[in-house]
């Protein structure tokens, strides 16, 4: 993997800034991709961000607004005007736009709406009033289409129209004249067809489409499925009001996966390495302090027997045994459910069979839970010579893997079917809850055993 | 998320296959997308499947094999000649053709080629010669190119004679008469052009590209970075090779995705819940030992202070909050870690500075540790009245929070530097190392205040 520009080329850029060498800087820039030139910006002060974006044409300054991170381009566009703001605006896609906007606070959006091109203002707002999560919220209003009884040539007239803004086209959408979405044409098969063909006489009405409401998952999970580079939005009237392009939809992708890490991990808000202090320590403390408490509750718990491990202090030796087993056991079972309900066909509606399922959860548990058993039976016998010691673990062990293996399958499964994200259940939670679990088997098969 | 079909239509499906009624089957099943179809074979018996083989055309068949799932459809192509299989490799395009044909035995895979056409054929044994994970193993030959001298009337006789193989196009590569890749031309801008137009003219040589050598999760970040539905592979010479769309593309990030989450959760291959008992077993088993073995040598260690822990059982409580929260540390770190080496952007090259980096961890790790010690103290004070024993805890989880924060931030940069996919490092093997970094920590410095 090479990287765009070397760290020499990158000091001679902050130089050639300190210095105001326009010519070096706006050619060395405008050689790079918006999105590289916006990775280079977060290395360099505001004062020298706002003398390259007054250097930069507007279009590419707008490119560049689009892939900055949305803190960093909050705090930077503190340092324009409203009408500077609307002139970049006009540049982007509306999607971008709304993005932009959104992010910003509601005094300043009412003054930059109003020095945006009247249509495109329009569209902004149209996106803004959609609920985040929506399809509705990730469209953007930018499309081609044309009316079923047009012929070839009056669409390529409107694509001719329509090309300084719309960027990237894939397909014509053929409408009738109510807006109502009837199909679509590929730019193959426009670029084929006779000037005088009618739409209506090729178009194809095999479409996938989603509603404004449907979620963002929902849409990414058809264009991934029907391998789609883009597709079309309706209202509950079935107009066509917007199109979702696959380049929003591969975010969507990643920013699900980086969720199901964050949330697996146990942080509890997003965050980066290069986040203050005070947020990275703050992202970690709730879950931490969760399994604290789960710990003193885990104390109080071995508190109980107090007694028996004066008696033989050698049960202790094997409680990080219990408990991590349990953890590591948990861990895999919920992982795997996780893996089901992303993987979730949505083909064949029909009624889950939790019964069988779990019933090979408990086969495998079982298989795993009598081969560590049985080692740690071998292996706990060896250090401690006490055989009725080696069997509470061991059986203490085989339970646990089956405890475990159970609530780490049912967890998720149920708060997938309350909404809460289940990949919360594959982390600090379930090993918490496991911790416990382990400690009262194996306390309670001590107490049955001795 | 709607459905596609129902249970009811898939009962009556099923009966009118064991029926053989195959107007029903033929209609039903052509009017849904192959995806799907491909979805519902796996409910299926194989006698099932193969008398809808029969039915649909080839194009469709096709379209239905390259959904289905490598295993399954290794196995149930099992049931047809070397022949057939080569008419349905011809309707594919030829990178979905060389992925069916290398998950077959190497001693089918010549008859087949022989069948297939010889082109085509030819670009199949051409991309099986790629080494998996490289660009060229996921690139598809067909394209449309057209030289840089050429009107765009030709161009577009081009696209007509290809129309059949590429199914779907977003530009035309230009190339000079050495098939050296020298540019684009959109598809859009095919359309506004004149057709007598050359081609040298309009085409744009701003162009990412690959080298059929670089990884596919290069190729992958540089489509997501630049929002590309295609980028052109070309080989060490800057000849135009191949493509590679956005579906393959987002079927990486899946994957990646999804390989991350096994490790993190200590699975050891890649496994889903409707595996077979043996393989669920077989992929849960090794981390499950090594995470035993992890608490023998934690039962050992405890072993050493059995004198202490008799005098002192309640030494024993706090075992498990010890370790917990040395495992919990230990993941949000690396996870953190993760985070920045996903993100890593490739724009400047510089030195990364590893010891601000810690130093920010350190801080991170005292504020929380802080945060955890002292609400421990005051906690294990009122469980216990003993202050001693509360101190030495306190103190334990303030060194346990840092050195768990220390080590799961240097293990995930150090496995990324040899290549090992760092997401190992968030899984049990963060734990169980934490584990008895823990009880080092615990037991050393109850024998250090006592």
């Amino acid at each position: 993997m090479t990287a765009i520009i070397s760290e020499e080329q990158f000091d001679d850029l902050v130089i050639a800034i300190a210095k105001e060498e326009s010519d070096f800087v706006k050619n060395m820039l405008e050689n790079l991709h918006p999105e590289d030139v916006s990775a280079i910006l977060y290395e360099i002060d505001t004062e020298g961000c706002i003398y390259v974006f007054q250097l930069l044409d507007l279009q590419f300054c707008a490119d560049i607004l689009v892939h900055l991170d949305e803190d960093v381009r909050k705090e930077f566009l503190k340092n324009f005007s409203a009408e500077e703001i609307a002139e970049w605006l006009n540049c982007m896609d509306s999607d971008d736009a709304a993005d932009l906007l959104q992010n910003l606070p509601a005094s300043r959006q009412e003054p930059i709406l109003e020095y945006t091109d009247d249509e495109h203002a329009q569209h902004i707002e149209d996106l803004l009033t959609y609920e985040e999560g929506t399809a509705g919220a990730i469209m953007e209003k930018e499309l081609i289409k044309a009316n079923v009884d047009w012929q070839i040539k009056q669409a390529i007239d409107e694509i001719r129209l329509q090309a300084e803004n719309v960027e990237k086209i894939y397909s014509l959408y053929v409408v009738d004249a109510h807006n109502k979405l009837l199909g679509r044409v590929s730019l193959k098969k426009m670029i084929l067809a006779h000037d005088f063909v009618r739409i209506g006489d090729i178009f194809t009405d095999e479409l996938v489409t989603v509603k404004t409401t449907d979620s963002d998952e929902y849409a990414a999970e058809l264009m991934q499925k029907y391998d789609l580079e883009a597709l079309p939005v309706v209202n509950i009237r079935g107009e066509l009001v917007g199109r979702i392009t696959i380049d929003d939809v591969v975010d969507i992708i990643t920013d699900k996966a980086e969720l199901e890490r964050q949330l697996m991990s146990g942080l509890s808000e997003e965050v980066e390495e290069d986040d203050s202090i005070l947020h990275l320590t703050r992202a970690r403390l709730p879950w931490l302090i969760i399994g604290m408490f789960g710990g003193l509750v885990g104390a109080q718990f071995i508190g109980f027997f107090e007694a028996d491990l004066a008696l033989l202090p050698a049960m202790a030796f094997f409680i990080p045994l219990i408990t991590a087993t349990g953890g590591n056991v948990g861990i895999q079972s919920s992982s795997i459910v996780l893996q089901s309900l992303a993987n979730k066909s949505s083909t064949i509606q029909y009624q889950e069979n939790y019964s069988s399922r779990l019933f090979k959860v408990f086969v495998v548990a079982v298989l795993n839970g009598i081969v560590i058993g049985l080692t740690v039976f071998v292996f706990s016998y060896l250090i401690e010579r006490n055989i009725r010691l080696s069997a509470v673990v061991a059986i203490a062990l085989l339970s646990v893997v089956i405890l475990a293996s159970l609530m780490g399958t049912i967890t998720p499964i149920i708060l997938d079917k309350y909404n809460i994200n289940p990949a919360v259940a594959s982390g600090p939670f379930i090993t918490t809850a496991n911790d416990l679990l382990g400690l009262a088997v194996y306390f309670g098969t001590a107490r049955w055993l001795y």
